[in-house]
Parts: structure tokens; sequence; C-alpha cells
């Protein structure tokens, strides 16, 4: 029997143990899609408790609570941060096969030193360890122990990126902190805010913006901002992956809708999401930035608890409607408009592997070495079986060398060991493939792909 | 080499082998959705062979004969119980990785301490055997042999439940033999029969019904007598997970078209089959039931043999289009009708897995644990592969120390061995975590945990 | 450690190891649907070197050698066939998962006698290694190489089969090469060429064709042709799974617009190509042909690179809306108008795996066993992985013994190495099974059922 979450943890061959310790353990991290807040860095946020950092906006955590019968108030209402902790150290061990059992632990271990199992008894000890550790920590100190040599947040196109211009502007601050465009409320005309959020963006170019094309524009322009703060990157969020015949009169037509107040129909709303995701992704081409798609996600689907609690509280689910079938038109489209950048792609429904992997080959080439990308496991699939997934069915129909690897999606400072998470499963999986016979043991070979897998890819394909 | 199914069966660590001789193998059964018949309890029927029981309704066994090349006359037909004994056990050996293989090598091992392995060899000298020994059986000495404490049948609203009553009135009858309130008659107006039905279920409550407010009242009468006799829980079975806005008007347009002898459209449909649904779930919520949701079953698809056989003989399919995405909208209107009783998800599209688990957590809460459940795995999933990834996968977006476990589903007195089924795949699977240092070897924990998946989860969740 | 692709390579038990080599290994290859050119094996073609063979129309290869950078001239343009084979093996050590990695070692090791792993280094000598050996082989002699005894080519309804003539008409040809009957063009009549198509056919039959009766009593005549040359099976290709009433007046409609020029509407055109596959089903019943349904298939998705390169060129992938579901009512069509036919039914999309064996399972029957079948994991699916996948779905709810087994669907004469591919997983497996006491360990059925999935149950199910 091997020891819980020894040196070893997930590692149970002699290639897999050699790869995590002699290559992938020692690699920094780039976490190059992460929802960390920029002003945290920038005024070194110090934290006063444990609970402050793993359950003050950790909404994997709050459904697991809920499902295991906590009260809300020790979730995200006036129970005090003690008996918060308590509450989730409580559910821990039924926490069997879910990974938060396993990131808590790495975490206690990596940012406390503290190798205990963490469980209602122990709760109260390894609460006041903890605060005490953190008494020496902030959020950079935090960043520098796990290595972290830049990381990419999460911005509104209407952001001014103070903080991204204050931490930058400082001498001494070593980790890269970029921004990473996100025009989602610019896109999502179907959502409730559209208008107001188009005046907000009419605001950040001075003037007002009355068609698709003149959206497109201003958010072009703030892309130059963000050029100007180092950004390499964008990100979409759909709930569903859309496409609809890219037509400027049907987009319009939406427009005026939406900010007439009405929901566009969805035809229409789709025609001009797909319009202006199509020249978003050809300015990004032009900039070499790379576009990030997220889709598959039912948002807020508890309306009452959405009305009490807000977005981003643990309410949202795979959307089994993914549209992963419009990724073939729509990147199809960014070719044709000439304009497709280095591109991730991913869904929340992990049955659209394979479809996203033979979809995207068929757009990689002209000399760029892994162009298209399929994203690491991510949200809910972002498991020990979720990751082995992802990389078994990647490899089986696309060039498992040039995987750019994993990213946290994380809002906390302790997360980076999901990155060791990824590097233990990934090592453990060339593990067998090269002790099964499968792969030649080639040390050279290896060594790079592990390399590769964990940082060098990922620094290529940003640029960082 | 292990032994073919011995005593370790399927268990492949030494964790696994404790827990599961130590813990779970001791535990009652508590199977809480089949469709046995209360009859044959009450009249404690006894069986001439092991045909009557095991191909006398078991349309499992039918498909693969069908499969395999064995005439319908020995399936269904006039061939004598021994020649479909004989035409079962000549298919037994091509049944390699079908659960069937191990069902019935169970079934002969603890119904009959039989451990040889069945083919057409010896399938007449085990026909005999078998029968020898059913002679000191009968239904209930069946049950107590596989220490079955407690079973939820499955009932229509107007069965008068005289067998139910029957078996609670008997001195010395220590099993719980409880009704199951299944309505699906009452909802599924898109099928044949409903007007005649709703004239039975009219019947039933003495007056005429000639609105879906009225169906619904009807039903909640009929929930009482139910409650009457002991009931816990309701189950509703649906060709695929509807929703629509539950408008009473285009409810009530459904049900008039439904009551003239039109097929209404489907939208009118499922406007009715949503209305009655919620309102099922709220009365549900008031009684402290249970309320299971089975969907995604395309039925009867071989029309033909469908004419000949009628239903429940072997031609039903998974149906790819199973709606689970409706079960957001659905869940939240349970949610915002303030009926959201204790429920149980069963999709049988394995695909939805991943989808039932995270739409189920947003629904999670109140102080309640484990208040929705994703099912065990169910028909077409019932097999070692499809519990793991059922297990696997709730584990990784769930609670999985609160999971309700295992039922048999069946119409058969020796398939209680499915628990046994279910008890070895959890330890292996547990054992695997823990030998693999995945979770602490914590006997207390560990202990605890398969007591809880194997039997006091289902106690608890279902208040036997 | 396992030796890298030694004798025992994938074989990981005694069991496994005994089955493959004692009896997997020995086995005949019958490849019943490939896309070799039977004008290749008429005319004994010679290969001047191993790119003409590996690179000459793989697009599996072409794939993964754009998503790795290698430019379009070393892929379909002008670049020396060894610097194509050179820029094919710098790609090679990336592939870790694919089993492009495991197939072209396999065709190098027992097509060439070369157990090196290639790689950019030794890609010159290895090139000069391969072609000296391919001076001394054919179409042929590769063929007698792999112990291939029939194959079955792919062919269209206006072939005049000459080249099948020919090479039957030999004598001292052992190896029966078949043509199937792929009616494709005339069946979808939503794609470009359909009334230029429809006139070839007119040709071919002599007579112009009017309406859809028309065209189906042209097919059915072309069959007699095709079973004049041996043919045993057809094979339909659908981008989807199609169901529509099959009203002639719907489909004539279809036929007159497409005629015109025009694009039929979807329910019209599908009303079309359901009326000429019932119609075509039941040809193949009388005939006794097997057909094969292949499914599931986004074709020539990337525009730009369609019209460039044309089509089979790398630019197809899987469709999520694969339309599993109308199987049911499309293969209850064929049972009501009584012309089913032994079929074997693929989707491209993996997912479709427990709909199609549950939906199968409904039309088995009538004393025929395994009539309906599942086909061996396709094309982006026919990896390691996805087989075990296959064989572990169709087993846990088919019957496992009577599965038809492997093909190459290959343009290639070095492929037949993918039926080793396959016999070394299903040893695996069974082994799998075997050593861990779900089967028992009893020679003579596992002799059998081996010999029957690689071999027997083709020869049968065929009629070879």
């Amino acid at each position: 029997m091997k020891a819980f979450m020894d040196e070893d943890f997930l590692l149970s061959t002699p290639t897999a143990v050699r790869l995590y310790h002699e290559v992938a353990e020692k690699l920094p991290v780039l976490d190059y899609h992460c929802h960390i807040s920029p002003r945290e860095i920038a005024e070194d946020r110090k934290f006063e408790n444990i609970s402050q950092i793993w359950l003050g906006g950790d909404h994997y955590k709050w459904r697991v609570m809920r499902a295991a019968g906590i009260t809300e108030d020790k979730i995200t209402g006036n129970a005090t941060d003690r008996e918060k902790f308590h509450a989730f150290a409580s559910v821990m061990p039924e926490l069997m096969g879910n990974p938060i059992y396993h990131w808590s632990h790495l975490e206690l271990q990596r940012g406390f030193g503290i190798s205990e199992v963490l469980t209602a008894e122990n709760a109260d000890m390894i609460y006041d360890q903890c605060n005490e550790i953190l008494k020496g920590h902030s959020a950079r100190s935090l960043m520098r122990k796990f290595h972290v040599h830049a990381i990419c947040t999460t911005d509104d196109p209407v952001d001014d990126l103070r903080f991204h211009g204050q931490i930058a502007s400082e001498t001494g601050m070593e980790i890269r902190v970029l921004p990473a465009f996100r025009p989602d409320r610019a896109v999502n005309i179907d959502k409730e805010g559209f208008s107001d959020y188009i005046r907000s963006l009419s605001e950040a170019v001075g003037r007002r913006l009355t068609s698709t094309a003149a959206v497109i524009d201003a958010l072009c322009e703030r892309m130059d901002h963000f050029s100007a703060h180092g950004c390499l990157c964008a990100d979409h969020g759909l709930d569903y992956c859309m496409y609809e015949e890219p037509d400027p009169r049907l987009a319009d037509k939406a427009f005026s809708a939406a900010m007439a107040g009405e929901c566009p129909e969805k035809r229409l709303a789709d025609a001009y999401k797909t319009r202006v995701t199509i020249a978003c992704a050809k300015k990004y081409a032009e900039k070499n930035w790379v576009m990030q798609i997220h889709f598959g996600c039912l948002r807020n689907i508890n309306r009452p608890q959405f009305a009490k609690l807000g977005a981003d509280t643990g309410y949202d689910a795979v959307n089994s409607q993914s549209g992963v079938g419009n990724l073939a038109p729509l990147l199809n489209a960014f070719v044709e408009n000439e304009g497709l950048p280095r591109t991730i792609l991913y869904s929340l429904d992990p049955t659209d592997n394979t479809a996203i992997t033979t979809i995207m080959a068929c757009f990689q080439g002209g000399s760029m070495a892994g162009k298209l990308q399929q994203g690491s496991a991510w949200w809910f699939n972002d498991s020990r079986m979720g990751m082995r997934k992802q990389l078994t069915e990647l490899a089986a129909n696309g060039v498992f060398g040039r995987f750019v690897g994993m990213l946290t999606d994380s809002r906390s400072f302790l997360s980076y060991t999901r990155h060791e998470y990824f590097r233990r499963i990934l090592c453990e999986l060339v593990g067998e493939w090269v002790e099964s016979g499968q792969y030649p043991e080639d040390k050279k070979y290896l060594d790079q792909l592990v390399t590769n897998l964990s940082y060098e890819n990922t620094k290529k394909f940003f640029g960082f």
C-alpha cells in the first residue's frame, strides 16, 4: 500500500517517479488563465486566516458543503471564519474521489507544511497553524513560494488596468502579471445588462456605439489598450458555441433590439455573437494573441439562489447542448475571414473531447505547430480522471507533444498546486505508456516531452 | 490468476477484501426500487422451476438469447421450461463481459449453492438441482435468504394496494413490502391509452376529471391512499426529461385534445407533463416522500415485435436525446414552487453523468445532506464498468459519502445478488483509492463509508 | 518494464500472451471493408518507395504532420518523397498515445523487419532500407505476406468492376478481391454533383431516371451486376443517420428539385434518403448481402483547404449530431418493409456506443445469431482505447462471442497490421477478464472465442 499523498503521490512506476521528481517538479509555473484579482497583487494582500483564501470565493467548496448538509450561514453567510473552516473540514472525509480532497491536502502540504489529514477533529488546530503561517505571507510571497513566473488574469475590455500598470512599474517585482481580454459582456447580447454594458464601453472609448461595427471598433481600440499593458491573450466565455451566418443586417437588428431593452430572437442574437467573435478573432490574429474559447455552461440555474447570492456562487452546470458542432463553421469562418489566431478550445461537456480534437485537427497547418489546442480538462472535469481522459483522447487524435498544458482557472493564491496535480498525472500517464512498452524508454525524448507539456509549450505558445 | 468468481470475486486488494467481508457483506438489503409483484409475496408464491424465475419475465436475458440466435419459441414461446433453460445455458459462454454472466452465476452460487460454470453441457443437471432446491423455497424464503429487510414495489395510483395491505397485516412477516407511487400513465399524455387511464383514475376517486388541476387533485388523493399503506417514495418514468412553461391553459388544451382521442402537439403535451410533475413534486415534498425520476428511454422501438409481445419484452433502448438539460429548469421550477422533495435522478444515457451531477449540485442545500442524488447506474448501465463510471463521476463532482446506493430494478426474487455485485465493486473502488495513496487508510472512516453506501444512507434517505 | 513493442506488445498476462501467440496470430485476414484500389491489385502495382505507400493517400498522417508544424509542401505538395518521409519521421516522437505511432512501427516490423524506433535521426537510413525491400514486393506479395485471404473494396454502383473481373479470372490468384456496393452518391441528394451522378447512373442502366422509384430500380439492377462479380456486401456512408417518413411524393419532390439544380429542403431530402435506403436494405436482404451503415461525419469542414485539395485530405471530423436516435425508426422501417438484412452499424461519435448497442439489440432475432452488429471502433476511434471501449461497451449490452470483428478501412497494403493490433487488444482484454476471475479459464471456450472474433465470425457473417 502506498502511503497517503506522500512525495510519490499518483506516481506508481519508476519512470513516473523519475520524470516527476527530476523534470516536472522543478519547472516554474506559467498560469495562463486565472481569476486572481490584480488588485490583491498590486496591494500585496495579506490574509488573516485560511478561510479567507479557501472559502472566501471558492464555489467548488461551497457546492460540496451544501451537498453535505452544511447550512448556508457557514458557507456564504454570517458565521465566523473559524466556524466556516470547521464546517468545511467536517465535510472533507466524505469527499473521497473528489479533486477538492486532493487539492486541499496538497495546499496544506505545500502552502503550510501540514501533512495531516484534515477532519473535524483537528480542524481547529490546523486552522490556527495555517493562520500563524499566513502572518508571514502575502499574495506575492505565496506566488513566489509556488515558483510562479507569470499569470494572466481575466479582465473586462472597459477595465483601465491600473493595477496591472502599477505592478508592471514596480522594481523588484519579477512575476509578470498580465491582463487577458474577456469581452463576454459585449458579445452575450442576450444576457441582462447588455445595453448598460455597451454604454460603459461607449464611455471607455468616448463615443456612441450604434451598430455592431461600432462595437467591434470599440473592442479593437480596447485591445490596443490591453496590448500596451502586455496582454498576450483573450478569452471568450459562451454558454454554448453558436454559429449563424454573420450577416451585418441581422447582427444590427439584434443590436438595436437589445439596446431598446428587448431580448433579440435567438437567430439574430447568434448572428451578432458570431459576427463579433469573428471580428475579434481577426484582430487577435493580427496582434499575435492567443484566443481562448470556453463554452458549454448552464449558468445560474437555481434562480432563487442566484437572486440571493449573485453569479459565481455555485449554481452553474454542464450544458449538454454545448454546440460543439458549431466549432466547425465558426473556425472555418475565421479562416475564410483570414483571421484564425492561435486558439485554445474548451468545452465543459466531457463527451465533446473527440469532437473537439477532430474538428480542431481540420484547422491545423500553415507551419505553426500546435496552432489549435484543446484546453486542459476544465472546471467540473478538472479531476484526476477528467485530466487522464482529456490527455488520452487528445493524444489519440492529435500531437500529444505539442499540448499547451495546464492552467488553474482559480481565484486563489494557493491553487498553484493544481499544476503539481496535473504534472503528476501527466508523468504517471507517460510512465504507464513507457513501462508497458507502448513508447520507448528514451530519456532525451521523455524529459523533453514532460518539460514541454509542463512549461515550454506554454511559454512558446503565448510568447511569455 | 484469481479463481473464477470465488469469495473474493472483483476484490483485488487487501483493503477491498477486508471492507467487503468485514463490513459490506453482512449488511441487510433495502431494495428501494423494484418491479416485484406484491401478489407473489402476499401469496408467498412457490416456483416449480428456475426457468420461471430466471426466464419468465427477464427481458435482459431475452435480448441476449435473441442476439445469440435462439428462436423465439424458446424465449417467449411454447417451448418447455427445460428447453428454455437449456437454450439460455447454451448462450452463457458467449456472454463474456456482460453482467448477465455474473448475475446468473452469483444467483446460482447464493441461491442454490451451485458454483459450477453454467454451459449447455451441464444445463440439464443444474436445472434439476435448482428445481430440487426450489421445492424448499418460496418468494418470502428467498427474500429472507438474501437478508432483505424492506422493498419498494412499483404501483399505479389506481391500485387498491390490497396485497400490500394483506402483507402488512400479517403477524410474523418481518420484511417490509411498501408500495411506490408511479403516476406515469397520468403524466404521459402522448401515449396510447391515456384517456382510458384517466377514466380509471376518475373511478378511483369517484368523480369526473375534466382538467389538469382535477388530475392533479386526483393524484394527490391517491397519494394519501398510498401513504396509508406506508409509501415512502414515488417514481416518474419519462422517455425524455421535458420542460415547458407549465401554463395551465396550454396544459388544459393538451388535456382536452388527449381526452378527445387526439395526440396533442409536443409543446402542449410537455406543458401538461411539466405542470403535473411540478405539482406532484410539491405534494411529495409535503409528504416527505422521495421522488425518483427515470428518463432517457426509447420504448418499444421494434413495432412488429411490440405488436406481438407487448411492452417490457426487450425492445427498449437508450434515448440519446434524453433531455438531460431540461433537468435544470425543471428542478428550478420545483424550487420556485416551493416543492423540491428529496430526489433521485437517473438517465439511461451514460454520457449524461457529468451533466446530472453538476445540475443536481445546484439544487443542494437547505441543511439536508445529499438531498439530490444521482441514482446508481441503471438498466443498460447496470454493469461493472457502468457502476464504476457512475461512482467515479459522481465522486468527482459530488459528495461520495452521501450516495444513496443500490437498487435492483428487478422482477425476480433472485436478483438481490445485484446488491452484492454493487458492494463488491464499491469496495474494490474504495480499496484502489486507499491502496494507491489517494485516501487515508482510516478504518473508522472507511467502515463507516462502506456501511453508509451499502445500507445506512438508504435507510435514512427514505426513512425506512 | 516491458520492452518497446516486442513480440508481447500489449499483452500483459500469460493468458493474453497464450491466446495471441497460439490462436490469434496465425489466423488469416479477412478485410471486409477497405479502400484499396482494385486496379492496383489487378496490375500488381509495385512501389518505388515507402512514402508512396505511407504518405501517398494517408490523411491520418497528413493531419498530425499539419498539427506538428510541417509545411504543406512536405505533406501533399511538391517536396520529394524522401523529404516527406523525413518530415513524417521527425513528427513521430511527438505522437505518444496516437495509434499512428503503433501502426507505423508495426508496419516497419512486419512489412520490413525493421524494429528500430523511427525518428528524424534514422529516417534516411530507414527510408533506404524500406525501399530496398520494396523492390522485391508488389501489391499482391504484400497481401500474401499478411495472410490476407479476402478483401472487400469500396465501389460505386456505376463502376464496371473490370479490375475485379480481371483479378477473378486469373489462375493462381488465390486472394479473393470482392467489390462492395457503395451507393452514397445516389443517396446523398443534398451534396454537390448529385444530378450529374444520376446522369451517370442513367447511362449505366441505359434509361432515363425521372423518379425515386427509377433510381431505386437502377440501383437494384447495378446490385445484380455486383452480384455477378461476387459481391457480398454494401456500405452506406451518411453524414448523419436520418429518418423521415419515406413518403414517395416527398421523396420525388426532393428528387425533382435536386435534378433541377436546387438543394431540396432538409425534410424532403431526408424523405428521399430514407426511402432509397429502405429499398436498398430490402434488396440486400433478398440477395443475402451484409449492409454496413457508417454515420456521424462532418466532411470537408475547412472549406478553403477543401477547395485546394479536394475530399479525403484530412478535413473531416466527428459529427456530434450523428442522428444515432434515428437508427430506431430506420431499422424498424426495414423490418416493417420485410427487408432487414444482416447489418453492421458504425457511428463516428464514440459517445453513441451504448445507444447503438441497445438499439440494435431490439432488432435481433429470427434465429440468425448476431444479425445486427456494431462495427469495430472506426476511424478516429480506431485506437487502443477506442477499441477497448467499443469491445467493453458492446460486451456489456450484447453477445461478445458473436462480434464480427476487425476491418482496416484503409487505402494501404501495409495496414493489415491493424488486424494484429486489434487481435492483441482483444487477447489482452480477454486475458484481463480471465485472470481477474471474471470468466473461467476454459481453454476450449477461450480459443474458440478468440478464433471467432478474429476470423470465423467474419467468414460466416459475410459468407466468404
